[in-house]
């Protein structure tokens, strides 16, 4: 079991970038208050120690680096009534597709959109708890799966609804995959401080209003139950994230549909986690960044 | 530019595990027949170097290390006569999916089938050109794109079709993401040795019959276009590969259908590169590995 609380990646005012684990000021529970954090070193999933050296951020990062992340695995369809909105039949076994690990960013990154995704209406946001493997597990049964996680964040998972579905040839890996499009943090909070992560309410607000607001309790496939499912026959690995799906509320689903412009700004936040804030971003044509 | 030719990564008879760059006999272009390679030190995605020490090949591992893996995607329906074998249109766009690096296999390795994959029928084989991206890319034009690739290798992207296509709420990244389920090699054949990878003979054999038999210039999407199109908005990175679709052939596509079974030896050949020869291994429902 992790020795911290709440897993930071953050930059710091010395201008080192640190794993720490976050002090929280008396009160708060949204990680991304945090302003100070104590000093991790060694390898987080496996040796490591949270030292005695406080650091001072200047910004929270993507709660892993990139070289800490393995598989980026994705649930889709995993809240009853989202899969409602979007007209399609409740699954009988979880839905699962991937991004790349190119589309994990920090919890205050911009989402760039590149002129591929512009190129017709569809960009909307997913809300998601994002579950981190802390060890390797193969074929583990439910009543095991939740000593496997690291922790917890919350997550956006971007989403372009004419790729995903339309233009993908039924694959939705192309219109959720693009760089930035996996924002998640704002760090992990470590599944001792977690006892149920099938109890927490989870929201979005798109400039500031409620557009998504529901519990993870509403998951028709729960976190213990989703590990022990993919490990079938697959090894997780220790860094491996699952997004788990999003609840109702997405602007795909409303009428008119609600899609994301140049400027939005998305909050999307996880009791007991906190909260990231990203701004849609639209790259120009010429952009190589 | 590589600086080898045909990149191995094996166990040596002296007990080490090594990349090298593959010696072949004189008329040999099968990079499985190599015994001998020069060994590699360094990054072979940054600085490295071909060294004089010549060491004795005992077994050819996956051409990559985990370590040395990014992502792993790959195409579907890439091959016009697949596509009509398989009753689906002819895709306007690339249709991507992915596979966890777990799925990453060697040229000899088993392939096994967890419990969860013999509850229904529909094991099948794919033989796909592989490509290994060598240099970071985004946003590169068609004519720039295979100054971005290392080199070629031959995989079987093995596939569940009851998994992949009906019981996986029609993401595909399931029924073809199993441990095991990407066995790639013999080694990788570096770009400068292979000036038109659409050009190339791509065939299975299953127990030594003839199944897949077509060339790479049937893609529908071409090796230089593809990476074009998934690098728009995307950062693709060394070690990322990608497996480009398999012809007609597919045990799905016959009638009647042809599953793989337990102890079925499947071999994917490529022309230039070589070929693998993998077993299927049905696992028993108690086994953990």
């Amino acid at each position: 079991m992790a020795t911290f609380s709440r897993l930071v990646r953050f930059l710091a005012k010395d201008g080192h970038i640190y794993y720490g684990d976050a002090v929280l000021p008396a009160g708060v529970s949204d990680v991304a208050q945090a302003t100070q954090a104590r000093v991790i070193q060694g390898d987080i999933f496996g040796q490591h120690r949270v030292t005695d050296q406080i650091a001072d951020v200047r910004l929270l990062l993507a709660p892993l680096a990139r070289e800490d992340i393995g598989t980026v695995r994705c649930l889709g369809l995993n809240y009853e009534q989202h899969a409602k909105e979007s007209n399609l039949p409740i699954p009988k076994f979880p839905v699962l597709f991937f991004k790349p690990v190119t589309a994990v960013a920090g919890p205050s990154d911009d989402i760039p959109v590149a002129p591929i995704a512009q190129e017709s209406e569809g960009l909307d946001y997913e809300c998601e708890l994002v579950v981190v493997m802390g060890k390797e597990a193969k074929n583990v049964p439910e009543s095991k799966a939740l000593d496997y996680v690291l922790g917890y964040a919350v997550g956006n998972d971007v989403s372009h609804r004419d790729w995903q579905i339309k233009r993908g040839g039924g694959q939705w890996g192309l219109g959720k995959g693009f760089d930035g499009w996996a924002p998640l943090g704002p760090g992990i909070v470590s599944s001792k401080l977690i006892a149920d992560p099938n109890a927490l309410h989870i929201s979005t607000t798109l400039n500031g209003k409620t557009v998504q607001s529901s519990s993870t309790k509403d998951m028709i496939f729960g976190v213990a139950k989703t590990i022990a499912f993919l490990s079938q026959g697959t090894t997780l690995l220790p860094g491996d994230l699952i997004f788990t799906g999003t609840p109702q509320g997405v602007g795909m689903g409303r009428k008119p549909a609600l899609w994301l412009k140049d400027g939005d700004e998305v909050k999307v936040s996880l009791e007991g986690v906190g909260s990231i804030v990203n701004r849609v971003v639209f790259d120009k044509p010429s952009s190589k960044l």
